[in-house]
């Protein structure tokens, strides 16, 4: 087996982006003990800023050690049960993959779709609500297959007044996008770390409120070989179908009870408490600012360019830009060329938009004007070479110009 | 936030161990794109070293993007449909895991158990195979609560000889011990990074054979969103009820086919890697030898201290030592001056055993002279300061006599 180097690469996608390089350091701190007081107490602070982060009050704010769609499943499996009625509003491919994780926790599911590139009015999800009365009504906030961003305080809000659950993927907008999990009314949310919080893959950070606990409390069962007598003697019938994504049982790993469940990943723990500390450093206000400020010059550099926006709209989720692939130009060749000879990596999109268009990601430690003018470079240099006749030089002039001010000389 | 420094541990437990320091260099590594074929060429290649470790010649043998039990979970709820019968043979606490992860996936389960501290002649479970008629039978390789190794091929040959399933829980043995997936026809297999293979804890290295594969295809389902028409239509009734942990969608992302499911975990791909290269170039025989050599300085060390060992039979899993505690003396205590004086940690154990015995685990980078020799002067020094007269001195004579031939003069 060789040694693996990787490739310096300028990654401009919706995930996974370039990680922080203090994360990157972070990441090789010598390992310690999972009940070792210094790692319990590292625990407990990293509670204490993935609060923060989602700007709640609740007690339970904690990673879940897998991929992000580990965290919306641990949130979904936790509080669903068979013959549960969820509503999903689907706006693009991670809506689908929340149907999917409903119905495999044996949930009965009901969606409403939109055309893949709009949003939800949110009378329209509200309306279907008060028509189907479904217990949980769980959507994503920032769809990155389509580059859109639901509002979601007033559905919040209604699901609240109602007394009905509402719980949201927010992986792609956590920590780059504005986000309010407790004035929003959100009940349960589930992030990720390999996209604005500039981590690496492998970490989900999710929250839930006393409402969510509540219902996943019913069904609690403490495991076999370190439940109490009294513990074994409850009834099990309504269990949570998986045990590494209990949240009942997560969360007394998570408090001062300690309960033993998994080992806590040591390494990804490290990852996020230092890109939490990072995002703290920045401040989350300055930080979604700067992710704006990013999106702007690519828009106008792409707009420049000669290309065309695909998600214009006042609902674009601001961190990823999809960009219309020109008529009889090689999409997958053009990013295949941006990849080999410049190191830029962008994306394609899935179903009905795969190879429709490009998406460009501006997440993180990714969204910096440096990249913004690689990609831009790069997809103008491939363009030509593919034979689509881009505005030669305008992109980067164009987003030269926002950054610094000065304008090319005629 | 404050900057996270941790302290300088020597961590003889049984797991998380200290990682090799050129697996923690591994993991800052720089991140890469999932589909980058660089970094696909690295998917490949760390199946292969997959193959290797479990010495088998499976196609499947990929990493799953979470803890070791959650390797367990995929393999376990890939392969039990509800109602299934299976038989779990217990004999300490990791066997009730498998039981509580196999009731949640609804199966039937049936326990045949063993005092703690002891292990199976595989006679006794093949009589309940017999009587049972189970479709799989599950059971742990090395179980870490009470230091015990099972045999597995004359079980294994049996379930083989008669078609059932025979799946094994690696976690504690895997890379440290010796295990033959193919040998002792184990059909589904779950290890763990953060014990012999000496990377951190969230990375479960799994691999199953084509008549585990063959159980699971019955009910694969395609996720929805990126799915075939085709793909579509099929019934879906049998399907698998996680979507993260489906081993038939994760087999189809580690394959040609590339169909996106999570974010593979990058940093701990890079840390798996680089733990399977370090492996290879020990060579895993002369690491299984390793191993036994420092259990052998352990355990005399133990004996020369005035100490008894608890699993002190033919049966005693080589990289975990289990220690009786004193009469009279201070179980938590001597553990917690061991750590905070002497930055060494070992472990209590669980249910009927927590504060009856220590746990010392010597595995992977952990398993070291320099370690022996601190593990065994610490623990002197701690029975000492809390009233034990161990024997002064001779346990780390006796470890050191064991390794260098050199005997203290008298």
């Amino acid at each position: 087996m060789n040694r693996f180097i990787p490739p310096k690469r300028t990654i401009m996608t919706p995930g996974p982006v370039e990680a922080d390089p203090r994360v990157l350091q972070a990441l090789s701190n010598p390992i310690i003990g999972q009940f070792d007081p210094v790692f319990t107490d590292l625990m407990n602070q990293t509670m204490e800023a993935v609060r923060r982060l989602f700007l709640t009050d609740n007690q339970w704010a904690f990673p879940i050690d897998g991929t992000s769609r580990s965290g919306m499943e641990a949130v979904m499996c936790s509080l669903i049960e068979p013959g549960d009625k969820v509503l999903v509003p689907i706006f693009g491919r991670f809506g689908y993959l929340l149907t999917e994780i409903a119905e495999r926790c044996g949930a009965s599911v009901h969606v409403i779709e939109k055309p893949w590139g709009e949003v939800f009015d949110p009378q329209e999800v509200t309306d279907e609500i008060k028509r189907l009365n479904p217990k949980i009504t769980a959507i994503v906030h920032g769809e990155t297959s389509t580059g859109c961003l639901q509002p979601l305080k007033d559905i919040g809000r209604f699901c609240r007044s109602t007394d009905r659950l509402f719980i949201v993927d927010a992986v792609a907008t956590v920590g780059g996008v504005e986000l309010r999990m407790d004035d929003w009314y959100i009940d349960a949310i589930a992030g990720g770390t390999q996209k604005c919080i500039s981590g690496p893959s492998g970490s989900s950070p999710i929250s839930y409120n006393s409402r969510a606990e509540k219902v996943m409390q019913e069904r609690k069962q403490v495991e076999k070989g370190i439940r109490s007598e009294k513990e074994d003697a409850a009834d099990h019938s309504r269990r949570i179908q998986s045990n590494y994504l209990d949240l009942t049982q997560l969360q007394d790993y998570w408090s001062p009870r300690r309960l033993n469940h998994h080992t806590e990943a040591t390494s990804m723990l490290y990852a996020l408490y230092e890109s939490l500390r990072v995002i703290e450093e920045e401040g989350l206000e300055a930080r979604i600012s700067r992710h704006l400020s990013h999106e702007k010059a690519i828009a106008a550099g792409i707009k420049a360019m000669g290309l065309t926006i695909y998600n214009d709209h006042s609902w674009k989720l601001p961190v990823v830009t999809c960009v219309t692939v020109p008529d009889h130009v090689d999409e997958a060749g053009v990013r295949r060329m941006m990849l080999e000879e410049f190191g830029v990596e962008i994306a394609s999109s899935f179903g009905p938009l795969q190879g429709k268009i490009w998406r460009i990601g501006a997440m993180g430690y990714s969204a910096r004007k440096e990249n913004v003018y690689h990609v831009l470079f790069a997809l103008e240099a491939a363009l030509l070479a593919h034979g689509f006749e881009a505005n030669r030089g305008e992109a980067v002039q164009t987003a030269l110009k926002m950054y610094t001010g000065v304008t090319a000389s005629a």
